[in-house]
């Protein structure tokens, strides 16, 4: 029994500085790099490259909506030619960069706002879809477990893999609960641990009515932002190995 | 006997339109598409690279500083691993969105004030070659004809071909009078021709001093943001036509 | 009687050009200058609060929504706090640069998605309300003509006017027919002509289900991007003067 | 005897958060705050000027060459009027925003390498002159001591300040050490702090070649970004305050 670890990474711009990338990058198994629409200017992309190479973490693309300001975190209605357009461009900014610097470009997560729509629209979902299968049809499209996007996936034979959140709650529909509710975080480490560990070995999740769903992940995202970042991602893959499961990438 | 005739073109950037991509595409045999930093977003580029590719036109990359509001003509001081990163992202984006509509990426033009920067400093010059290099050893890189920069090129055995300008006059070392003169143009479609028949058929440019110089062109630019670009293109094509030189890309 | 012309403005960016300014001006009463978020870099601004003081022109902020690729007409799910600062920034950049050219800053009227968002959405409209009383509370808020948010004005006693559209079809809530639609526009001069004296001279509106409901405006917005925008404004200015309706700003 | 201790603030932009500002603002007696083109959006803006405010510092622009990805301290090439234009778009926007809070705009003070090429070029030191008179002959410009942009203000009898810095060595000529050199800063408080106390009670310097240069400091730079900035604030406050100079702005 396996799974994965990633975290978003490269998400500096220029003097800009998000989150300590060094420091969190050996405790993952893959990292999402952010493609320069809501963070990752060229050096940082290149440098966080480098750092995943070196580290043997598996790359993927992390675009976004283009929203500098408010780190892609703002939906905004953009049409589906554009959106793919917009997204087309980064996956292929990164890929090429990656490919540059010696390395393989293996999956592609949409950022933020995009990433939540994505969840919830299946016009927008199949944007993305189309434009990550118009770059290559081996890259692996990471998105929330449970929810309806991977329908369309499974009927179309894309490579995907869902995703669980450490740190978040969950509705019995398996959305997130949002973040303007003071319950949409889990802040202590060893409660991250323990929901994790639910999700991973018992494939059930505690909702937030009380529920045990069952939910099914491939891969546990860790946000780099949080303080406690490095030392959840440690106290994780210390659990999960203890309870039999590695941590490596899917692909 | 053959010689390219190239423009920039995918210079629109969202509703803020430049030149007329459709018009003068017939008459080119090569094309620079701009990659975001000085002018076309990513919907412009897709179009642009969809219209090359149904016009059987050669696809380049045409990467600039990052400066959408000065358009790329504007130096700026930028350090060597910053400009390559910045070079590789936008040379990267092209390849990627050209391969995925099903083209080719074939060479790669600095934009502006970074092509004239890379005619007069080699170190900025070592740095494009060592951008495009990275990607592929396949891509042409194209400059001004007969500048110190080709000499960096020979001896590194890279593919690279010399440009020639239509409507600018020359200096006696070859540099393109500056835009700040008055004498920089040449405004007639008339003069054109001739200044271009010259340079490709006799192997010599009338200098702003009255010499005739030797330069060896590869390929002819043409502007588009001109109001007489397409009437350009076409008059060029039918006198290099009628002297025997062939229209046609050089890869 | 009489009645206010007015046009967006300054929204050219850099060496991209959008409408042709200088042509249109004399046949307006008013002008609506971009703030640099959706067009209008500070050079174009400049030069063009400098041609409306010289025109005679009354100067109003056009602030949008920071969408540059989009040309500010992509909807944004931005809080209000931010919104309000953005809008804040803008009008004051705008009235600063006016009186340093001995002009005077008298309206605003919000551009584009922002624009229409305020005009169905009483939220958004009250922070377009708290931005500009911020900055002076003897700014006119300018928004379209017989929609809620002119009840939230008057409650306050906000100074502010109504607008009619010369080349667009209304909905019998006085809605604009959405750009999406077949019958959005009125292309004709002449049309536009008959449209806007209805508009001014009976008070009412022909709508798309052949209704004649009543509207009251105050100022005229002309679309300078349009091929016969001058013209449109010059029939217009014609035709409403022969009925005895000045052209002459509101303040 | 007294003199003004200022530190650049306002230079977050959107999520990406830079120095922290709400500590260090206590020992300060003016701040230059950010104006959007190296950083400082418009809700940042709007917190540090209400920051001030209430703290009762003294608030100045701190307007920068138009580049968020390199933080305004690459040297761009930009004309004398479309450099005026940008310049007094930002001071403008900052006056705006800082009056609608309450407050007032009493200096100006370029940032990067803006403020390193007034302090070498003065048709550039010329060009910020007029940008700022033009908004308004009471603002102060603050400019590098002993250097010859100062010759310019007082022919033309410009309100205007010379600044020290803590952190930085200098040169005979009084220009600082470049920061590519490894004596660029002083990094050491105690050292820092000698450094002040010999500037402003004896109004010398002692420069790289050991030579007692004559110096006259109005206002002390602090750098915010520094992690020892507060306590540097802190100590220089005590230490100046031990020799009877009082910490006050200079208007």
């Amino acid at each position: 029994m396996s799974i994965d670890i990633n975290c978003d990474l490269g998400e500096s711009y220029g003097r800009f500085t998000v989150g300590d990338d060094a420091a969190i990058m050996p405790y993952l198994s893959s990292c999402n790099v952010a493609c320069g629409f809501h963070g990752g200017d060229p050096s940082t992309i290149q440098k966080t490259i480098e750092l995943a190479i070196s580290n043997g973490v598996q790359i993927g693309a992390h675009p976004s909506y283009p929203d500098l300001l408010g780190f892609g975190r703002n939906r905004m209605d953009i049409g589906y030619k554009q959106l793919k357009d917009l997204l087309v461009y980064q996956i292929a900014a990164l890929k090429g960069m990656t490919e540059s610097a010696g390395g393989k470009l293996v999956h592609v997560k949409p950022h933020g706002a995009l990433y939540n729509t994505m969840s919830e629209n299946l016009e927008v979902a199949r944007c993305v879809i189309e434009a990550v299968t118009s770059i290559s049809k081996d890259l692996y499209l990471v998105g929330p477990a449970g929810r309806p996007w991977i329908e369309l996936l499974e009927n179309d034979h894309i490579l995907h893999v869902q995703e669980i959140f450490a740190d978040r709650n969950y509705n019995d529909d398996l959305t997130l609960v949002s973040r303007s509710l003071p319950n949409a975080l889990i802040e202590l480490v060893s409660e991250r641990v323990d929901h994790v560990n639910r999700m991973v070995i018992n494939a059930h999740v505690l909702t937030t009515t009380g529920r045990e769903n069952p939910i099914k992940g491939d891969t546990i995202c860790i946000h780099g932002d949080h303080p406690m970042a490095v030392q959840t991602a440690l106290r994780l893959k210390e659990s999960l190995e203890s309870h039999g499961v590695e941590i490596k990438s899917y692909a």
